[in-house]
């Protein structure tokens, strides 16, 4: 049977789990009228959201879309609106199923731990399958119409430029939903307590604040809805970039393995559709136990294991037996052409099945490690989490200086990981070698992106219990089940981060091999003795600084309209603070979105226009040969740069926000002492940090080597 | 007249005008008893200090000249003692002299705002002088030997290791002066605050609190002691840097242009200590004025543009004329070796004495703009800096964000102005041209550091005018005296680490000839198609991350000894609190040195290591060729990666302490408002990110780099 076909219906292996899962999500019991009236608030505001954020991000796409046609031609078109389509539908289910799940896991509670946690985690389940089975879908339906009833060979031109269009429109849309839901979700979060508990003196989660609408629907938003972009242009472009890259680099040369070849990164995340459905039903907390953090692990760790022999398996049938020997002379690329001539022959040098298969259990480990040391960099049974908790015993000052060196350490590991990760599968396969590692990596993502999307569920169930007055006992197991949420998200934002880190390699191969073919007389030097190289490289490390200072003062502005119009909300109607009428919900929601809407279009901008800006600037200065080496150090300098401040901030945040939970458990003086108070700043800082410029760095680098790709493609074809 | 005798001369006129100016300002009015007792305490300290730290800093020079004499034999061990020793001795000279100036300039502030300005920046210029003057005469004079007396060649095997040798000696002694100094001066700051005003509620600067003398101290030992140690290096490494790329690029191809090609690095250090000797001259107040950032900006600006014409009539004696072509074909390295190949032809192409002499405006006009840049993010007077203050008004949380949002913008503008000076310095004539843009920026360094031990001298005399009793009007001159010190402070780190930034292409080149040299069959693939290289620019990237989390951990541990000391004391002696005895100032003091030396022993071995290890585990992995290619990208990934945490955390830390000081001028509500409050918090955290972490990037970027360059010598003669 045809290898594309079979990761197609995988594929729709995950969308139907996504709706049979949801269809018994909603039918679950909703709660009491109160938790209802609470949640369809939450609803509105989420549809304002979808509404405005859609409408705006559908005109800078046909806009988009006309460029890439323009410059480019059909295909790389079709391919873009397919992948812009498809992201922004994994967010939009994905949001519409969390938002109803809310109330739903509220409501299970009741009877008991284990309900809300079956609940909250298959709502975040149905998220993390249509993620990862809709960007399979869009990749293997667009693969196999192209060479299929479209009629061109799986190494054609319009195969790689289709499939570079599809990952442009997936990246696009999530570096809009990335940093507009992480601008929304703080400015939210940050105006809601600065006029609520601040100014009016109201609690947290109080019905009467107009903003704390919005502040619930800002966790779905930028937990659910952006990350779910995030993790499907992730998936869309590793894998894309491992079938570009065979394309690429060998080519014809693999002969019958050609389209084996193609289908096999496919077929990967077939495989782990199915094991991660699987691990989905083994999430259940041991007899008695509270261990929530343990049924989540129990639930990865079948997935990863179980991926293990079903990897070998498609491997051994795709290629014809594990030995078979891939590879040989380089094809597709003239082997006189300059850029060829060194490294070139290391990276084609053939391999077998095996040395694939084992690359790819090096990407499972990274995964593996990169979870385990995220949970100790942001859990509170570790030094981290409780150094920063001791400081706040001294201030707001040692609680925010602890928690910088926490954010700045907690780099290391992930970068010794990711590092042995390359040497690794580039020992094993060359550079296939590191291309199916990151692939992977990113096969879990189903599973991974379930772990993250139950995060806002609890969030939220436990404020709905919170403002519907349920008893005590039914807060007490949300905040249990929402206790390894701020864990789960790091884990989801450091495994994303961790993946480009593998993926930038692959990425920038596309970018050589593509300019040897593009441009086989060019003498390009990318070595590090050529300046220009340096000058791309500090460039490209700068981006994510100058990113991550637009995201934090975005947060700040837009925080400043939320308390404005809620002040007028209370100045025009004295009835919502007296509770005898209801504040318009859907008028806050709206002034966010508009807000974040418009602080997101310099920032996602930046690595739109940075490769073609450096290029024609170090074109009229020193000749295209330095133009394009500087562009191509500009992709490595902005992983570079951007892996050290993503890590930092979201293990950095997520490290702060436990610590004020580990205080708020009785530690250090519990709720309300000083020590709380220096927490709680400290939370505030990190919110920004982990969940508006941190997340979004790692679409910003997608986006920054996919431009680059199409600038060649565009200079190429005028 | 022989060249580099010339420059001999002008290095012991920088000597001069040091001794001459320390019996101008030791010959001021030392104030009254009061003052005098203050005073002594912390002369005291610092001699505590000083004793201990250079004790440990002996031990380990020892211990390192021995492995640099086994492995490298005598002149480079020759010249590591030099450097090391000069290196403490700038640091011993200027600290002694700073401790002595503070409070003459109270004193003096009493007669007037021009007589404190003068008394202070009097003090601060000795320290400057010296540190041009001792750093030019210890390459001057070792130079002088080694071709004179020693009869080796100017391009010689042991001129250049011997030169290297200098720079490692400088570097090992600077990392922990800066490193060691950085955790003193915040550890004593911060334990000297919690255990006074928040345990104790006795006042900021109040005698009787055992650690306030050790907090005086530390301003000292951090921004002079520390800061000269760490200018000095960086001036010896890259006038140094310059001389040995000269001979390993050109060598005897330059004919008898050699011997004036390698003393012209020197010639431009003399000159611009004539001009800097000027300068300082011209900071004088207009009439009536109190615009003190105004004065130190008129001697900045006459050493600059007297620099111009100076450095002309340098080259133009010393080449023969502007016109002359220098360079040529490659000499000193064998044009057959395979890393000569590529690249090597554009470097070594000719140049004339014009191209040097642009290229040097060049590194004068990043210098003068890194200082415009640098005030404009730390100064009260412009957006940064208020908007942080603005922030402080809805907490410390906004506050802390704000300046994080502040501290990742800075580093943008410093990065065009360093990427243009690559560029435009290149074009003009090759690597030379940025080594010589690099040598122009440092020998600048006279006045600069000038600028910045200033800072130390007017803290410490507002300190002691307050605890002295004076009258107000002391202390507000003193006040306006500081209010500039932050941002001269913050200006010497960015500029410090913005010439490592350029300085780092001269490192690396340094590295790859002397590879090329020492291993002509190696052929080392620079490019980042090889994802050694990759692996290599990561992990350099991942040092100044870990380095600055050391920092700042550092800086808390120590803080919490301090607070523990004092609480000893306290308790031990009833009538320190009672202002019945005197607290003893050097068992904190001691204690704190102790402390600090404890602390900055991992950081410091961390660059000392790291190319080492690097070098044998990928040798290991992947054999020799790799393992060179891995350490030649860490030496780069640790600038790109440093550069921003540097610039970063030094202007953002300014920026911080500068809001704070913006609202107790008044505004947001002034001293004691909520909006102080989070401004204190701000500071706080910004304290060891400018004073501990950041600018110890800079000596461990260059540390770094000699290590790799020793590994090599040591490599081959092993």
């Amino acid at each position: 049977m045809d290898l594309v076909l079979i990761a197609i219906l995988l594929g729709l292996l995950a969308v139907v789990y996504g709706f049979v899962t949801s269809r018994q999500v909603l039918g679950a019991g909703a709660g009491n009228e109160r938790m209802q009236e609470i949640a369809s608030a939450i609803q509105e505001g989420a549809q304002a959201y979808l509404k405005r954020q859609y409408t705006t991000i559908a005109l800078v796409g046909v806009v988009v879309a006309v460029l890439v046609f323009v410059f480019l031609g059909t295909v790389p078109t079709i391919g873009f609106v397919i992948g812009a389509i498809l992201s922004g539908l994994a967010g939009f289910i994905g949001m519409n199923i969390s938002v109803r799940a809310n109330v739903r896991t509220a409501a299970a509670a009741q009877s008991g731990l284990q309900q809300g946690l079956t609940l909250a985690f298959r709502a975040g389940a149905i998220t993390g399958m249509l993620v990862a089975g809709l960007a399979l879908l869009a990749i293997a339906v667009f693969f196999w119409y192209l060479t299929g009833p479209g009629g061109h060979a799986p190494n054609s031109r319009e195969v790689i430029d289709g499939l570079i269009g599809l990952a442009f429109g997936a990246s696009l849309i999530s570096i809009f939903a990335r940093l507009g839901g992480g601008i929304f979700t703080k400015a939210a979060d940050v105006g809601a307590d600065l006029v609520g508990k601040v100014e009016a003196g109201i609690p947290e989660d109080d019905p009467r604040n107009p903003a704390v609408i919005a502040d619930n629907v800002g966790d779905n938003v930028g937990d659910c809805a952006g990350m779910a972009a995030d993790l499907f242009e992730t998936y869309v472009v590793t894998v894309g970039a491992t079938m570009v890259l065979t394309a690429l680099l060998f080519g014809d040369a693999l002969g019958d393995l050609l389209m084996p070849m193609m289908a096999l990164p496919l077929l990967i995340g077939g495989a782990c559709i199915v094991t991660s459905i699987i691990g989905t039903y083994f999430v259940k907390l041991g007899k008695g136990s509270t261990n929530v953090m343990g049924a989540m692990y129990k639930g990865f760790i079948i997935t990863a294991v179980l991926a293990v022999p079903l990897i070998w398996l498609v491997m051994d049938q795709a290629l014809g037996g594990m030995t078979t020997e891939i590879g040989g002379a380089p094809a597709g690329i003239d082997p006189g052409a300059p850029l060829a001539e060194e490294g070139m022959a290391e990276q084609v040098r053939t391999f077998t099945g095996w040395d694939l298969f084992w690359s790819s259990v090096v990407g499972l480990a990274i995964t593996g490690l990169i979870i385990w040391i995220t949970e100790y960099y942001t859990g509170t049974n570790f030094r981290p989490v409780k150094s920063i908790a001791k400081a706040s015993e001294t201030g707001h000052g040692t609680n925010v200086i602890q928690g910088l060196a926490i954010s700045l350490e907690s780099t290391a590991l992930p970068t010794l990981v990711i590092v042995a990760g390359i040497i690794a599968s580039f020992q094993l396969a060359g550079l296939m070698g590191i291309a199916y590692a990151a692939t992977a990596m990113l096969a879990l993502a189903g599973m991974v992106v379930a772990l993250d999307a139950y995060g806002p569920v609890t969030d939220n169930a436990g404020g709905i219990a919170e403002m519907a007055g349920l008893d005590d006992s039914v807060r007490e197991k949300t905040d249990l089940l929402d206790a390894v949420g701020n864990t789960t998200k790091a884990v989801t934002k450091g495994y994303a981060i961790g993946s480009a880190g593998l993926g930038a390699l692959v990425l920038f191969a596309a970018y050589t091999t593509d300019l040897a073919e593009f441009f086989p007389d060019a003498d390009v030097d990318f070595s590090l003795e050529n300046p220009y190289v340096i000058v791309g490289l500090l460039l490209g490390a700068l981006l994510p600084y100058l990113f991550g200072a637009m995201g934090m003062t975005a947060v700040g502005r837009a925080a400043g309209d939320v308390v404005k119009d809620v002040r007028d909300q209370f100045a025009g109607d004295p009835g919502i603070m007296a509770g005898t009428s209801k504040p318009d919900y859907a008028r806050t929601v709206d002034l966010v979105t508009k807000a974040a809407i418009k602080e997101m279009i310099v920032p996602s901008l930046l690595p739109v226009l940075a490769p073609i800006v450096v290029y024609y600037a170090i074109y009229f200065l020193a000749g295209q040969e330095n133009a394009f080496a500087a562009v191509g150090a500009l992709l490595l300098g902005v992983i570079i740069g951007g892996i050290f401040v993503a890590l930092s901030m979201t293990a950095g945040g997520g490290a702060w926000d436990n610590a004020k939970k580990y205080i708020e458990d009785g530690h250090h003086g519990g709720k309300g002492s000083e020590a709380h108070k220096a927490a709680v700043t400290g939370d505030t800082v990190g919110d920004p940090y982990k969940d508006t410029a941190g997340p979004a760095v790692n679409p910003m680098i997608k986006i920054t080597n996919i431009v680059a790709l199409l600038l060649l493609a565009a200079l190429a074809a005028g």
